[in-house]
């Protein structure tokens, strides 16, 4: 039954906490001292569980099985955000850790090989996704020595000297080796705990589209314009911001998000009118359907506001990532797992986050599995989930991996 | 009748222009170099015209006219907003200047006197109209030693030791010398010109109510919380700038103006919920009782949104001034010089914008008369009026002020 240790488990995650500790939470940049040591007792902890670890020129970390046959590869990442919590990406780690303890600790299992990646970087300090992107081939040279940590104007090269990992060799996915990639993760988000649930089994990891609304008015007095006269960029994307406010909870899914991330009038004075106003607007969903309903509205808003002539309004759609659908037997394979352990608490979510999963479903069927977060708190220092939870979703996860080496 | 001379007038602004010109405007910030240039000469300009003419220790010039009696005090100020239009100042400084040649140069009103009075940096380089409030005895030395123009980092005690004017005394006005403070500007908005007036007698100066709107909400994962649960302190500020914008024009004056001119959502990234929004926001009116009407309203709106309890909204009112009436009697004496020289082509009506004439106002019975604004355009280097709007204001201003002094 590959029974997981829950002891084990939240020893590791409250060691892994310490590496950076900030208040309940940890402060651990990627490649940041803390960062570094992290990775290196994380490398020994594999090794002290038979895989055979090593660290990578991008700072991934790969725990590799001695067992014969098929593998799962299991992951995620080690560095946090910013002064944030203590289980974002580790969990995952740990996760995939005890997996491939508790498989080789049981004999009927043992034949089973799990081996255990760690990305760098998951977090952005240096670039997007810069070790999920390296493993599967999509990083050049060029791209790290151009990656800068805008925080602290080191380079990526710099910080990957400090511990002798720069000029290594990058590990590379090898695709035939693996039969699945599993990755668990806070959920971040509060469906699960709204709802009572232990586990979420992921659907998709959505899709970001990214814009750019610019409002070009004119720069005026704000004593001797008259409210008629005026071309206010700042009032027509005010307007226009609340017109998509009121129009798209008639359209949009069920679990649509749309955020209004940075708004910024020119020149930003309390005594003039802004001449030329911007926003950062960002949709979100795991139906690409939904998305195109959505984009196809926003541009009608803004073509009606434009049409008004007061002033030009233009929307530029800055990027947009498709939706990274889970595999449908890895799903079920979750879905069993959970409902034999946590029977009924269960349910299929699509991810709002980014995750390493997203990447490495280019190359390998992937799956994710989500744990309840308190509050649905996340990216905070008070970023938690309950001991018993933790547990659970160890046992559940470590449970899937076996169902799916077992075909 | 003190007929003044087009060609000097225009001559004069001209030559003004070409201190500090930009394109077929002005750059000439306070005790800029330009700056400096346009005062000396301009007080050499007041010399030839027989007054007694001298710059202050804060660069206020004042200009005195040896004849008896009570006298009429006039002027503007000479530098200009950065980049800004050639009028904008200059053109109240030489009708003012004008007016005391042209009655200088009449027998039937020689006998009379104006003094001519350049206030320094009414475009608040340094501060928040030094040379006026100086003037009236409302700037402590402590002030100037603090004044520094952010835009160079240069104090103005620096900047008034570059020509020698550090340290000398500063004029008091002596409200017994004087019967009136007369102004003239540039509209700089568009009523006169839509109207195809050519004479504004400015019944008030605006006052500003200005206020800080603040909204605190939670920041949080733009993916992973779900719309329902967001407390987003941007959507909240949106909604309310726009039920603002859709409530005031039922309630407004009908010159009252009202201006966003800055918002900023914190962190402001584009993949983060606004945990916290501020915004800049400003009224303008003339007339108390409307101002106390849309402050009562925005205080309403403010607290009905609060009051649903997504955000905690607060509105703070950073600064509340008190219109600035100008004189009856002398708004008499421009209306009758104004009717006598462009029969119908005059109003009464408000000032949007701030005039030295406001402080001058708590000393003297004061006045200010508007010529149009090309397009209703100020701040900016376009910025312009017709040579015969600009020699009829001129004559009209002067026959006002021989009206005035004539009692």
């Amino acid at each position: 039954m590959a029974d997981i240790r829950p002891e084990r488990v939240l020893s590791d995650l409250r060691t892994l906490a310490q590496f950076g500790a900030y208040k309940s939470g940890v402060h651990r940049p990627t490649l940041s001292e803390p960062d570094i040591a992290a990775r290196r007792w994380f490398a020994g902890r594999l090794c002290a569980a038979g895989l055979d670890a090593s660290i990578d020129g991008i700072a991934n970390i790969l725990g590799k099985s001695p067992a014969p046959g098929r593998k799962v590869l299991a992951g995620s990442h080690l560095e946090s955000q910013n002064y944030a919590g203590w289980l974002d990406g580790p969990l995952g780690c740990v996760y995939a850790l005890e997996a491939a303890r508790a498989i080789a600790e049981d004999h009927a299992t043992r034949h089973l090989g799990v081996d255990v990646a760690v990305f760098c970087d998951e977090e952005a300090h240096f670039g997007s996704f810069l070790g999920s992107r390296s493993f599967i081939g999509l990083v050049e040279e060029s791209a790290i020595d151009g990656a800068v940590n805008p925080a602290t104007g080191m380079s990526m090269r710099e910080a990957l000297k400090v511990p002798g990992w720069s000029g290594r060799p990058r590990f590379m996915i090898d695709p035939t080796r693996y039969a699945a990639f599993f990755e668990a993760h806070i959920e971040q988000g509060d469906a699960l705990e709204s709802l009572g649930l232990k586990i979420g089994v992921v659907t998709a990891i959505v899709a970001i589209w990214q814009y750019r609304l610019t409002v070009t008015g004119e720069q005026n007095h704000a004593g001797t314009t008259s409210m008629a006269r005026r071309r206010d960029a700042g009032r027509e994307l005010v307007r226009l911001l609340a017109a998509i406010d009121a129009r798209f909870p008639a359209i949009c899914g069920p679990r649509t998000v749309w955020t209004t991330g940075r708004i910024d009038l020119d020149p930003g004075a309390k005594s003039i009118i802004p001449g030329r106003a911007e926003a950062l607007f960002q949709l979100r969903d795991a139906d690409p359907a939904v998305l195109d309903r959505l984009d196809r509205e926003l541009n009608a808003l803004v073509e009606r506001a434009h049409a008004q002539g007061v002033c030009q309004l233009a929307l530029e759609r800055i990027s947009a990532s498709t939706p990274a659908l889970m595999d449908e037997r890895l799903q079920a394979a979750l879905a069993h797992a959970a409902e034999a352990r946590a029977p009924g608490k269960h349910t299929r979510l699509p991810s709002g986050a980014g995750h390493d999963a997203q990447w490495l479903a280019r190359k390998l069927p992937a799956a994710m599995m989500f744990v309840p977060s308190i509050g649905g708190i996340s990216h905070h220092w008070t970023e938690n989930t309950s001991d018993a939870d933790i547990a659970l979703g160890a046992q559940v996860f470590t449970d899937a991996i076996v169902d799916v080496l077992q075909g």
